[in-house]
Parts: C-alpha cells; structure tokens; sequence
C-alpha cells in the first residue's frame, strides 16, 4: 500500500486514492494524529473532527479545514467570539453542505480572528511560532502550511485569504465576488465578503473552486462566472506564456526590501520563461483605496456588530468596537457613493487590464509580522477585494528569517479560470516549493 | 377586412392581426392617428413615434409606450427633467432592446414625474382632464386607458404603476424585484426601483411579463422567477376559487368611503363565488412601513440627485431637492438597517402569506385627486414595493365623480405566475370594465 505524503496536494491524494481505499483511510488516521500532536504549538484548529470516515464523491478522502465563522451543524461554530463559545448552528452553511455532498471529511473548526475582524486568535505561524500566522482565516492558512489539511475554506473582506497565505508560504484564492454562496457565513461587510480558499497547488484551488462555485437564493450575490472542469490527471491545461502587467502601488516602499528583490527576481524570471512584463499604472486605486473600502466596511460592520456590542461589552474586543464606532460616522450617502465608486471601479478594470492576461503585485509588505497581536497589513489586497477580482498568492522565496514570502496574481471578474491558469504557469515558471515546517509536537 | 377597436387588449390584437397584415397596418395609422387628435388634453406623451412600421415577432403589431425614464436611441429621453430635455441616449434599456426583438412597436415616450419622483408632468386624467393620472408613471396609465397603446411601462419606486392603474382604470403590474432588468432606466432608489406594465387585461399582462423576464449582467439585482408560456389563443390557464388575505393597513380609514364600500362588495362577490375571503393582520408592515421606504428612498435618491441640482439649481424642482435634503440626513447604520429590515420583511412574508394564494387591498384611497400638482399617495402600495413581490390594480367601479377605482391583489415573492392566475380569477368574477373614455379632441 502507497501512503500519502504529508504535505500532499488534493489532486495528488485523489489520484492516489483511486482504486486505494487502504491509503486513503490511512492518510486521515495519520492526519488526526499528526493534527493532535502539534496543536499544542500551532494552535490551528477550535476544534479537530472526531469522525473521519471517508464517503464518496469527487472529494472522497479530502480533509478539509473550515474557518470558524463558516456554520456547521456538527461542530461548534465560534465565529471566533467569545459570546458564540459554544454555538452550534442549525444549519450547515452553504458551502459546508456542498463539500458533505463532495464527499470531503470536514476535518475541524479553523480558527479565526474574532468575527474575521482584528481581534486574533492564538494560531501561530508554523515556519516559527513567535511569528503571527496572519488573519482573519489565520487557522486554515496554517493547517495548510503545517500539512494537516490539503484544502481549508477561509473569507477574504480585506485580504485574509491572499496576505496569510503568503505569511505561510501556501497558495491562497480569493475568487471573484459572489463565486461561493455565503450563507451560513458570518458577515463582516457584505459587499467585500468573499469565501475562498488554501491549498498547496494552483491545480488543487481550481479543482475546488470547480466544485464549489454555485448560486443560493439566500445569497443574493451569487453570481458565478461561467462554470468549468478540472482533470483529477491532469489538472488545468497549460497557457503559453501569458502577457503581466505588474502593479506597484504607490506605498509600495512599505515593502520589505527582501521582498521587493524576491518579487523583481521572480518577475526577471517569468520574463526569460517567455512572458511579456510590463508596469502599468492604477493611481485610481491609490487614490480610493482606503476611504472606499473603509467606508463600505466599517459601515456595514457598524450595522452588524451595534446591537452585538451593546449585549455583550465584556465578550467582544476593543478593535470590534472600534470598528462600530468608525462606522456610525458615516453618512448614508457618503456609503452610497462609496458602494457607486466600487461599482465603477470594478466595470473599469476590465477595461484597464485589456490585453494583459494577469496583473502581478505583492500579497503583503513581507514576512509575517513578529507576535500574534497584529496580523498584518492588507494595504495590497484590500484594492482587489473592492473590485471583487479574483486574486492568488504563491509561494515565491523566503525572507530574511527565513519566512516565506509570496507573489500576488489578480485576474479580471469573473474570469477566475484564466486567472487560474496563468497562476499555473506562473507557479511552474518559479518551481518553488518552501517544503513543510517542522512545528515543534 | 376586420378593423381593431380602439381599447382592445395586446392578446385580442395578436389573435386578429394573425393572417390579416391589413388590419394590423390600419390599427397602428388609427392609432396614431387618434393619439395626434387627443394629445392637447390627454398630455401623455413626451413624442409620438414618427415609424410605426410592423416588425416580425411575438410583439409584432403591438404598440408599447416608453415611460420617458427609459433609454431610447431613436428617440428623446428627457427623464421627466428639464435637464434632459433634448438627451438621445447611446443605448436602447434593456427592456427597450428586448421589445424592439420581440417585434414591438416603440410607440413614442410617455410622459414621467420629474426622475420618476413627485414633480409631475403635464398629463391629465383621461376621464376628467382636471384631475391628475397619478404619477409618476403618468403617461404611461394615460396612454393606456385612453385606448391610444394596449401595453406601455412604467416604473415603481413606491406606487407609481399601481396607483396610477387604479385612477385611469386600467390594469397596473409590478412584477417581482429584480424580474425585469432595469439597465437604462434612470435610478431613484436602486433598492427599491421596479419596471412593470399597463394593459387592459390580465392576460395581457401576463404575456407582457413571459416576453420581458430576463437577467442582465449590468443589473446585479436582475434575479427572474422562473420562466413560464402564456398561449395567444387561451391566455393564463383558469384556477380553482382561490383563498385570499385581506389587508386592511392601520391607516384603513384614510380611504374614500367609496372605496371601502367598493371594496367590502367587491369581497362579497368573490366569497359568493366560491373564495376563501380571510382577514389578516400585518403589523409589521404598518409599524416599517413609511420609515424604512423613507430611509432607504431618501438616501439612494440624495446619492443619485446631489451632482445634478448642485450643477442645476434652476433646472431641477424643489420636490427633488427635497429628497436630496432628506437623505443627507440619514446615517449609513440607519440606512443599512433599513435595508436589513427590508430583506427580513421579505423572507417573513412568504411564511406570513403560507395558505393564501393572494392578498387584497386597495391601491389608493380613493378617485384620483383634483388638480395636476399632486399625484396622489402611495401609502398602500408602498409596503408591496418595499417587499419587492408582485403586485397588480384591476378595475373595480367608479367613484363619486365618476373617476375609476381599483382593487389591488398582491402575491409571493417570484410567484409571479401565480398572482397573475388569481387576479385573472378575480377579473373573470368582477367582470368590470370600465369601458374608454371619451378625451377631447
């Protein structure tokens, strides 16, 4: 019997598992164990499965790590709050019932930050403990990373799937805006709410974004873009090379200096491999990015989390009532306007990227943060989540203390299999892989 | 040669012009021809068409007035404001396109309120030029009942198909939120904006609704129910006697006595004919009613209008910067609630309305109002709109001054097929016609 390497990807594990229930029911025991051995360090999971059975299905055998404000009828679901502790929902949420009827093994609770808002929770990241793993989706990023989980599902608002993919040197996808149903998701901001999700390869995040793209009538911004297959044997097709355009922004010395080199490196490379490279310009996303987003976030967040904060002032944090505070602020037409100016932003970024089959940036400004109170800054995905683009960092090099860093592709909307596919080439181009962390057990 | 008699309906046409091109090439110069003699009293029309040339399709023959909020290419579009007084847009509505594809006739632009807001036009009511149509789709109703177009759109934001239905005496339809996408229809309240139609008939509305449902990928909220047929030669299949809801608002006895007489007889008459006739309380509606439509209308319309009477104080009325001033008001928390209130209203009505096929209630208080100045109120058909389920006005009888009253049967969210089957019974029991009134040359 073949067993699965830790650290192995969705199409690899499928692929092994055909015609091999054997392995297959050995890879889970041992992820579990594996998963019980080290959460004392990594902290990953508010909850681990005590049932993994495999079903059938085309994610037959797949664990998968679901964040903490995604519902589940099986499982508590915190919402990494205090005053949820020992929710358990009524219904599954959307996504959570397509992955049982996938046949994937819902492998755990992934931590959270609180509400997927600021506050962290006690992930650390797995390349070194005494670093954060990122947030808001801190926990499904690293159980990714630590190879527990092939696949976890996290919600990007700003950038919490893209920037702690990065912090832990795994593939990160934020499809385009109304992708993945949310019902059943706890909201922060609707109009940035995305699901998304880790995996170790750009084939295993277009394989489940394949199976998980739908629309709920629950869900009102549901809007799939046009649906496709992936091959379990092949994965993606191949692209020939495609056509960058790379977007520095205007804070873009905020980056570390070892990440500016590994990305000017990285682009130096994609070059000789054959694609054209060329810097264009988006100062309109300078220039609104954070009054925009802010505005619609903390807008939103305010009429969500006032009456929450109001019952529970002890069990919910500074940074929750920050937050509502900013967002009482503001005017009802000034939210408007901001939700107008995402609407044009978005239909001109379709015109803006004509000709270019990709835009590549930076995920973060480098290594994840040092402590587990900050999880970072999101300065370089929040303008994509605004635009509802689909977004994805890869695994790109290591900085200097030896975290990894990662490298952002964006695509336009609704084109999230184009997208996927140049990440593809993309990934094969830099044949980088940063390998599995040793968490202490 | 059979001729077609002013005041037949879109279904009596398409059966009489099949195989007889003569009659339909007569109907459209007739009409024309009438609409010319009537315009200096009637006023419905902002202009006539100059080609009333027959196109093939399912429309052929047919003539549709435009509500003047809805972009035409070939034709002005003034938007009800002297701003837009000589605008020719660059791109037909997509309802425009749609009915241009079916084969339609577009026949002239009817005259619309200020922005589809209270500023009213010059159109008078074709039964008593004294009185105002209603608004804001004011030609539209007009056009309609003096027999000039069997079919013509209109918009409603509160009640502007609805209530002017009922004071010209003729059927007023306004489908599901989202079942016609409103791309070049001009915003007052994105939320809360709807395209419906006037006709002489059910069947005729119905026909309408089966041709004009569509999703649009400029208009997110373009969510159709789902599709259905509706035969030429029969119309909406019949219905056993169904079981109807009455909804008497808190505000029940602002209506016209006439009107509560009308309407309690029109209750006898349906009970005697076999319906279900039950009272029921919705309280909700009358405690949310006026603040979360306010709150959410004033608001979307002061982001919309603020540029526009900023750059033309004398060219944009007082009622407009009215709404402006009152949405700048508002907060965006107690916007965001509004909505939430309105998303909830809705989800809870489909279990408030289990058991009953429709809901009956008056459209308005009453007779249309004397004078131009004032279209009317809107107090019972705004619930339904903020609801956003189909809603429809039959002719029920005449008032005290001889002015057309209705009765307003109201469904669930995307059942649209099935209100239209209930208020096509109700029709059949009613058996009113008001007849067409005799407008000055």
């Amino acid at each position: 019997m073949t067993t699965a390497p830790i650290g192995a990807g969705v199409l690899d594990l499928l692929r092994l598992f055909k015609g091999n229930d054997g392995a297959a029911d050995a890879y889970a025991a041992t992820q579990l164990e594996t998963a019980k051995a080290i959460e004392p360090t990594l902290r990953a999971f508010e909850v681990l499965p005590t049932d993994v059975t495999r079903k059938p299905g085309p994610l037959s055998g797949i664990p998968v790590g679901i964040k903490d404000i995604i519902a589940t009828t099986d499982m508590v679901t915190t919402n990494g709050s205090a005053v949820y502790k020992d929710h358990v929902p009524a219904a599954d949420a959307w996504v959570v019932e397509r992955l049982r009827n996938l046949g994937a093994t819902i492998f755990g609770k992934t931590v959270s930050t609180e509400f997927a808002w600021r506050h962290p929770g006690p992930t650390t990241n797995p390349w070194n403990p005494r670093h954060t793993p990122g947030g808001s989706s801190s926990g499904s990023a690293a159980a990714v990373a630590a190879g527990l989980v092939p696949l976890a599902l996290g919600t990007q608002t700003l950038g919490s799937v893209v920037r702690p993919a990065a912090f832990n040197g795994v593939v990160g996808f934020k499809p385009s805006f109304g992708a993945i149903p949310r019902s059943g998701v706890h909201p922060l901001s609707p109009s940035l709410d995305h699901v998304g999700f880790f995996a170790r390869r750009v084939d295993d995040v277009a394989y489940a974004l394949s199976l998980l793209m739908g629309s709920s009538d629950s869900d009102a911004h549901g809007r799939p873009g046009p649906t496709f297959e992936v091959s379990v044997d092949h994965g993606l097709q191949t692209l020939a090379a495609p056509r960058l355009a790379v977007v520095r922004f205007a804070k873009w010395d905020k980056a570390e200096i070892e990440a500016r080199a590994l990305f000017d490196a990285s682009l130096a490379r994609l070059r000789d491999a054959g694609a054209i490279v060329e810097e264009l310009q988006l100062p309109e996303l300078d220039r609104t990015n954070w009054d925009a987003v802010n505005t619609i976030l903390t807008s939103e967040g305010a009429e969500i989390f006032a009456d929450l904060i109001a019952r529970f002032p002890d069990r919910t944090s500074d940074k929750l009532k920050n937050l509502v505070e900013l967002g009482q602020a503001h005017s009802a037409t000034s939210y408007l306007a901001a939700k107008s100016l995402q609407a044009k932003l978005r239909s001109d970024f379709t015109t803006r990227m004509a000709g270019f089959d990709a835009v590549l940036t930076l995920p973060a400004f480098g290594e994840a943060p040092e402590g587990l109170g900050y999880t970072g800054d999101a300065e370089y995905c929040a303008p994509w989540t605004l635009l509802g683009v689909p977004a994805l960092s890869l695994p790109a090099g290591f900085g200097k203390n030896h975290l990894p860093l990662g490298l952002q592709v964006v695509g336009a909307y609704r084109q999230d299999l184009h997208l996927l596919r140049v990440a593809k080439w993309v990934e094969a181009v830099l044949a980088f892989s940063p390998g599995l962390p040793a968490v202490k057990s």
